[in-house]
């Protein structure tokens, strides 16, 4: 890309704007042009809280530009074959959206003026999120990127439950649903965040001694906490789930496993 | 304690304002009293950074309450015990700050309208505090205490030295210094966060395979930031601590260790 340009990637939590950062408001105004990606079909709702926050902060809409997220293609069996192929993908529709941006902007900006481009990444750009590693496809100086941390949404689950992550002095391990069944409950390890669980694995351990902290929609209004024994609660989690999912046509949900 | 209150627990991340979130500035603007533990020498410096950050918002210096955090009696070897009573004498020291407070400002607030009390938590109240268990004693509802979730060192780390906290699916584990070297490295993981760690507890583990993110005084005008094989690099690491924990008379630091 000939024009210079500075990518900042916003950890804008989990879009209520008052988990924002003085950083990411101040990065968010400052930006010459903001990306904003659309996944298509039942995620239109998480799109339109986007929205929906940026005009919270008077932002203007010319400024946005809106783009479709290429579908992940599914046919093989190689995951992080596929994962690379389809970062590839998003880089070229980065790179598609800032060109056309250009295009309609030329001379709006001083020569030499690196143009500020802002990426918003829900919770946190460090976890389970990819847009680094997409970002790096870009070719840019280090010095070009800017991470803006932001809220992630298992901070926002042990606040909404007023409980601390850690048991004093201990460690914690932060998972996937997959790799909970994949590999177990970790030795040494009292507690664990499980994140992307599309499958309720939490219904699919040994629940004797467990207490579940649960949590979907976190900063949301349609916010859902539910905690207890996960003998006890997980039939009423995995229902409740159901039933939202269905209501509000996607869910994201998050929980706490700790051994008692 | 007769007189309503609503406790919120306020992270502030690193102390660099712009890590502030606009909740943490809102419910620091509006709060009646803000509580502003000291923990005496070598610490000052941190109880200033926490200072600039309420004058940088220009809140009242008349709202803010300067209390000595209690000395945790270190004389006999069980731990849990002493990290027991040393909470259970920051919560009547923070009682007795608020009592005086009352005291002085008796009248100024409407009847029956609750006393907004502040506490600044480095970080996030849920990752390696104890404000919530101390706030646990003062037999308050559980309504009547916030959590305002803050942007953690860990995601910092992260965030400046432009990595994404766990490979791509893959879970990740924080641990202190201590934990790291009594379970040693936990199987089914590729990366380690390891926080409280006085001891450079890297530099007694095989460093064969292990790439390092290590920094200090995230956030900060000082702020270090250091990383490469371990091997190579934990002598620079050790000595770079040392000599900046010399010059400023304290230090807190992170790292991050990821296998290859």
């Amino acid at each position: 890309m000939s024009t210079p340009l500075e990518l900042a990637l916003i950890g804008i939590g989990t879009g209520h704007p008052e988990h924002l950062t003085r950083e990411a408001e101040r990065t968010l105004r400052q930006a010459d042009l903001i990306l904003l990606p659309h996944k298509g079909e039942g995620k239109e709702e998480l799109a339109q809280v986007r929205l929906q926050l940026l005009q919270h902060l008077d932002i203007d809409a010319a400024r946005m530009a809106h783009f479709a997220i290429p579908l992940r293609r599914a046919q093989d069996n190689d995951y992080l074959q596929q994962v690379d192929e389809w970062h590839a993908a998003i880089a070229q529709r980065w790179q598609a959206t800032i060109a056309a941006h250009l295009q309609v902007q030329s001379g709006a900006k001083p020569a030499n003026t690196p143009l500020q481009v802002a990426l918003l990444v829900w919770g946190d750009p460090a976890l389970y999120d990819s847009s680094l590693r997409i970002a790096a496809r870009l070719q840019l100086h280090p010095e070009q990127i800017r991470v803006v941390p932001g809220i992630s949404s298992l901070q926002v689950l042990c606040s909404e439950h007023r409980i601390a992550l850690n048991n004093i002095g201990e460690p914690f391990t932060v998972t996937t649903g997959r790799k909970l069944l994949e590999n177990g409950w970790p030795h040494g390890i009292d507690t664990i965040v499980v994140m992307l669980d599309g499958q309720c694995s939490f219904n699919q351990i040994d629940a004797e001694g467990i207490e579940i902290y649960w949590g979907a929609y976190l900063g949301l209004p349609q916010q859902i906490l539910l905690h207890g024994p996960l003998q006890e609660v997980k039939d009423t989690i995995v229902r409740t789930r159901q039933q939202a999912r269905t209501q509000h046509g996607w869910i994201m949900d998050i929980y706490l496993l700790r051994k008692r």
